[in-house]
């Protein structure tokens, strides 16, 4: 007599993103002569690298022969992409092993896994942060029931504000797994070096695992800001890093991605490289290696001339960032990120009186000027009273969007 | 203080093809003159099909211009994707929603994911079987410790044989979550309608659901045989259907694969759709769809054109077996499969006076003739005394492989 994982009914709504496509959905078939612009998730829009596209169209010709076709690869990746992303390390300044990195089909899905490599861990978490955090640990059984605020009880959740620029302060209880994510998604947060050491530091006295999120570390345009979590002393003994293809080479579609589990990664019960071993061993089971069309586009991402020309394209979201941040300056509210980060962040205005809550604002703007944002108490409650705008645009619809956003001025000053 | 997923300590040995891998390595490093044969993995060695190639080659374009370029796509697939396997299951007379279908990056995720829906459910599967499902399991903590024959115990292993063809009999006790794949990995053993409409009857009356693995449906020759467990009566309300593009379009590197969630499955707690529902939630917090490559190729290989491409390829490794039965029947071997299905079941032999282990004849293999095999016990207890051979190989390897084994009839005899 089977019986459904009785953790998918702790689950509040649904998954954020496809909420939002249903809310715009329903309003553009109630209103067809409407032009729609979004703003909203964090999607690439511009084509991907010639570079990128060579690779692709060479590995296409070399599956077409039967002399160069290959079928399986190791779950773990290609060498030579292996190698590439092993480089890419040395260029920070750090030495990973082969062994030590798993090539994914992108960072969702190894965000999302993760945590089966634990034992009923007391998870915490930066909030707001992305979901994918929370609903994997709430699916996997880490957490009991949502209370009102839908937070679920069992978390620990990492408030921060805008007092604190959105960077969390250490748990005062003792946890086991902790999910970073710099520079952040939804806030544009970054780390700094002083500020991940300390992350580091508790990490080690509290034979803790961090999770670090580095997906967005390409955007990062301070010298001073640490890119991978392993530029940080003792980082290798208690953090796992988990990158993405996705923002800095337009493969949102193309999906590829990679984690490092290091061999001397601990928990307070591990063996030598057991935890690099057991990952191993999960990919392995579960897992038969991304994409050969991906992973022979990611090397080409990740390569000399592919860098060269993907930077164009970051520095080209970063401007559209840049005209975010001056446009709601100008509007006078609070904004956050969109310097070292694609994600612009913003505080919900007051409208006739009334501070709006995240959905109340997603729900203005879409009605108002038809722009469709990320309500950041999607997030987590630490995002309420928060949008989230993201760079990933077309010139001409952030221009437009911001057109659309400045004949607020009126209203919502 | 962090600890460690104790159920990764319950697995017995390395995954089986990995050890295989290692195995080979050894010998070839000590064996460097030696030429090696590779008859064991089931992996695909002809090239991709020409409409498959251009296909991936116009999505490469796609993706190169900005004015076609696409991101993230629904977790769930494409919609033309969608629509293609629905046409498939059209031309078997069966009627699938395009919102019961869920492409994947492969049937292997999907058979090691999918017992997540259940609450700690007694799994039964055949014994031999893919080592993933049991594995799976394991790791999720569906099982209990293994005993001595490597069994687990907590888990139902529907014994075949020789006896029975390789077609196990019904549970004495009631189970909640049964695994089946006909044509079978790895004994070849096809499933009738009339048995497979004894499980559809067992699943129903006791509110068990089978987990149907139709990868290899693609070799089934004889028109009688189901290719697809929804052409049972009654399947829709207790099975789920996994299916792979690797096997009969060769992408066992693109990665490409599909399940079917049917709207009527029911477990005994389960309301209207739930499960379809739970699994919508489950694909989009833990995978962001499979490469947009991989889909437009999948595209090209349910197209009419690309079902007449591939089918000579199938044709083609179908002659591989046919050949491969013959030398084992000379050799006096007793011999299953190959014929709606891909893979050789065959017996060890009796050298010495002894009769070999399945690994014993492995070793063997690959130190008297440097032939690789696939172990029989690789795949549970129930395949000891039988190694598995694959017809996915070149012409040329398939006949050397066959010219070496013929050298051993007087030893093995």
């Amino acid at each position: 007599m089977s019986k459904l994982n009785t953790n998918y009914q702790k689950l509040q709504a649904g998954y954020l993103f496809p909420e939002i496509g249903r809310r715009v959905k329903a309003y553009a078939n109630s209103n067809p002569d409407k032009q729609i612009i979004r703003l909203g998730i964090g999607d690439t829009v511009r084509e991907l690298a010639p570079s990128v596209i060579s690779a692709i169209h060479k590995e296409a010709e070399t599956l077409a022969n039967q002399k160069t076709y290959t079928g399986y690869g190791d779950s773990e990746g290609t060498l030579e992409l292996r190698q590439s992303i092993q480089d890419y390390y040395k260029q920070l300044g750090v030495e990973i092993e082969l062994s030590e990195l798993f090539v994914s089909d992108g960072a969702k899905s190894d965000c999302a896994n993760i945590q089966n490599l634990f034992e009923k861990p007391v998870v915490a978490l930066q909030d707001p942060a992305y979901p994918v955090y929370v609903d994997s640990n709430v699916i996997a059984g880490n957490t009991y029931e949502a209370v009102e605020s839908g937070q679920y009880n069992g978390l620990i959740y990492l408030k921060s504000s805008l007092d604190s620029d959105f960077l969390p302060e250490l748990p005062t209880q003792k946890v086991d797994l902790i999910y970073l994510c710099f520079p952040n998604n939804p806030t544009g947060a970054v780390a700094t070096r002083e500020y991940l050491q300390t992350w580091v530091n508790y990490a080690l006295e509290n034979q803790a695992v961090i999770i670090y999120d580095a997906a967005y570390s390409w955007f990062i345009k301070d010298q001073d800001i640490p890119k991978s979590i392993y530029e940080i002393p003792g980082s290798k003994e208690c953090a796992i890093e988990i990158q993405s293809f996705s923002k800095f080479a337009g493969f949102t579609g193309v999906r590829l991605g990679w984690t490092v589990v290091p061999f001397d990664l601990k928990t307070s019960d591990s063996k030598e490289k057991q935890l690099n071993q057991m990952w191993t061993r999960r990919q392995n089971t579960f897992f038969n290696g991304a994409s050969n069309l991906a992973q022979a586009a990611g090397v080409a991402a990740l390569s000399e001339q592919g860098r060269k020309e993907n930077q164009m394209v970051i520095d080209f979201y970063m401007e559209n960032a840049k005209l975010f941040k001056d446009c709601i300056q100008g509007l006078g509210l609070k904004v956050l990120g969109g310097h070292n980060a694609p994600y612009v962040w913003l505080e919900t205005p007051i409208i006739e009186g009334k501070k709006l809550t995240s959905w109340e604002f997603f729900d203005y703007l879409l009605n108002q000027i038809q722009v469709v944002s990320t309500p950041g108490s999607g997030f987590g409650p630490g995002g309420e009273g928060w949008i989230r705008l993201s760079s990933f645009g077309l010139r001409e619809n952030v221009l437009e969007g911001i057109s659309r956003l400045n004949s607020l001025k009126e209203s919502i000053s």
